[in-house]
This record gives C-alpha cells, structure tokens and sequence, in this order.
C-alpha cells in the first residue's frame, strides 16, 4: 500500500500528492492506486475516466459532528487534527472547529481571489492590492484589506478562541501573514491517509 | 431654499429625497433645485444631462479625517453623526466610526447581495438563504450566514466595540434583524442637509 496516489478534488483545482510531493495540476492516467476526494462532480467524471479504479474515500470516512452537509475535503481536514481550528483557504475559506477530536460547527467564506473579485465588481475605485491590516484603515487598500482578509482573522479568532489554528489550502501562506497559525499544506492529505489505515484490505 | 431635492448616486441606485419621502428610481428632470452628491461618473451624466442646474455639494464638504480618498457618500453618512458607528450596507458595506466628531478610519466589505453572488459562483453547493446566525454553524445555511452577515457583524464590534451603531443603505434592515442598530434610511441625505445649511447664497 505504500505506492499510492491521492488526489483532492477541489471546485477550482486538482490537488495531487505522490511520495510526499504535493502538486496542483490538470488530470492525468496514474500508474498507481488513486484514492480520492472529491467536491466536484465533473471534475470528478475527469478523474474516473483516466483512472477507472480511482477509490473515492468518501463513503469511508467518519466524523463525530452534528454538522449536516460538511464537504468531505472539511472532513478529511478535521480529521488530521485533534483539537484546532481548521482554516481551509481555497475557492472558499473554510473555518472548522475541532475540541478533543469533535466537530463543533464551522463557517464558510468567500476565497481570497472572491473577496477581490467582488470588490472589483462592485466599482474600479476598489480594484487595490491588499495590504497591511490595521484597525483603523485610513486608505481603500487598507479598506478592503480590513474588509476581507481582516474579516476572515475575526471569524477566526470568533470561532477558535485561543485554539491553535492550522492554515491549508492555496492561500495558506498569505494569510499566515495576517494571524498566528501553523501553515500545513497537506492537511486534506494527512486526514485522507488516516481514512485508508483504517481501512481493511 | 425650501423645496429642493437631494440625490445620492451610488454605484447600483439612483437614491432621491423629495420633501422627506425617499425613493430609488431612475433619473429624470426635477423641476426644482437638485444637491446631489456621486460616486458614479456615468450615472452623474445622466442626471447632469437631465439637470443640468444640480450642483455637485462633493466640494463644500468637509470631514475631520485622516483617511484618504473617502467616498462621497461615506462622508455624508459621517457628518450626520457626532458619535458611533455608521454602516452603510449598500452594493459595499462600508463601516465607519466617529468619536467626537472626528472620524477614526473604516473599512469596506461586499455587500450581501455580493456575498452571496460570491458564494453562488464557488459552488451552486453554497446558493443557499441566509438564515439566523449561530457561533458554531451546522449546516451549509448557518456556514455561510455566519462567514458574511456574522462576518460584518463581527467587523462592526472589532471597530465600533460598545458605541452606537446607525445603519443605512438598502440592507439596513436585513442587516439589524442580525446586529442592535438603529436604521436611519436617510442618513446620507441628513449628512448632505448639514453641508447645504453651511452653504452662503
């Protein structure tokens, strides 16, 4: 079982890991045994026509949570950790919170590349970079920047307390320069490995 | 100096006051005596072509503040209050504090209706109502209530803390079944009354 591909379905990318080297990219026929997630459906046909044997885990994992409807790349994140908050920052940012290996709830906001699109969307004068987050911004980066990203830190630390935060996802590394917290890419990954050890071949 | 009208150009509305009665509605030619203010170039054409008399009040305001480049309408909304926080819940959801008469800073989010386009556009997964808003969602509706109504309630205490808040703009409403407010539908106007009594004929 040691040679094996995963892949995470996303609704933008195709997240791959293979002997421990993570990529994004466009779908291929595997000479391994493909175990994958997925949330999106044609993405997912994609997957199954180059790689027919492709395992879906999903049907597999279990989670102790009274959340109806959790995607199941949140559900192989919470699995990876005991106690936290999870922060998923793709398409979408996730905000999971996890006490003693239970789900409590978590929340779901707009990607980073969302909160810009809408902000350019809604009128040209918006279409800044973000840039530092300040409490009181005195210019429109900082506007929006306190609007978005300092948005996403508030839910944060309104969900998690104190709790140690996990960041993942392909905006990990720029929001741990907004909030403390422990940026561990192949989060998704680490819980999906933990689905196929318990499985029983 | 009695019977004029006032129009607040926004990015999306046309937002008029006509002796006291408020309305959103396509431009067209007043008979009496136009004070607009304009975040818009192109729909201050079309007023300006039908009106050719109104006069822009943008140049007689003036704010305590050491922002830079605040909009019009912001600045309207803050010179109708001495003290608190007033949020401005349009096609942007701009919030804004003033302590003393001096305005401290604010930042800009999305507006609801953006939040939810935002969310539509990930995933049709995430086109769902709004609903009440819970610290630990469990469930997509909550998930996403939380992460943009919970979100700019949560960015309104982070800047406000215990001050007042006034809510205006065409979400006002929605937004104070969710947050203690008052909702002042004419706050802007209110603000654009003060800069035209300061005015010499």
């Amino acid at each position: 079982l040691e040679d094996y591909i995963l892949v995470d379905i996303g609704n933008t990318h195709f997240h791959v890991l293979d002997k421990k080297i993570y990529s994004t990219k466009e779908i291929k026929s595997f000479k391994k045994r493909v175990f994958y997630i997925s949330v999106n459906k044609e993405k997912e046909k994609l997957l199954l026509q180059k790689n027919p044997d492709a395992i879906n885990l999903e049907p597999f994992i279990k989670i102790d949570t009274n959340y109806q409807g959790l995607g199941v790349d949140r559900k192989c994140a919470i699995l990876a950790i005991d106690d936290g908050v999870v922060v998923d920052a793709g398409s979408a940012v996730t905000i999971d919170v996890v006490k003693n290996g239970k789900h409590l709830g978590g929340l779901i906001m707009p990607g980073i590349y969302s909160f810009k699109k809408a902000f350019c969307e809604i009128s040209q004068v918006l279409d800044k970079d973000f840039t530092s987050l300040k409490k009181y911004p005195q210019n429109t980066s900082e506007a929006i920047t306190a609007g978005s990203i300092g948005a996403i830190v508030c839910m944060i630390k309104s969900l998690g307390g104190e709790s140690r935060v996990y960041l993942t996802g392909g905006d990990a590394e720029l929001l741990s320069k907004y909030i403390d917290g422990e940026v561990v890419k192949n989060l998704v990954f680490e819980g999906m490995k933990k689905v196929i050890f318990n499985l029983k071949f």
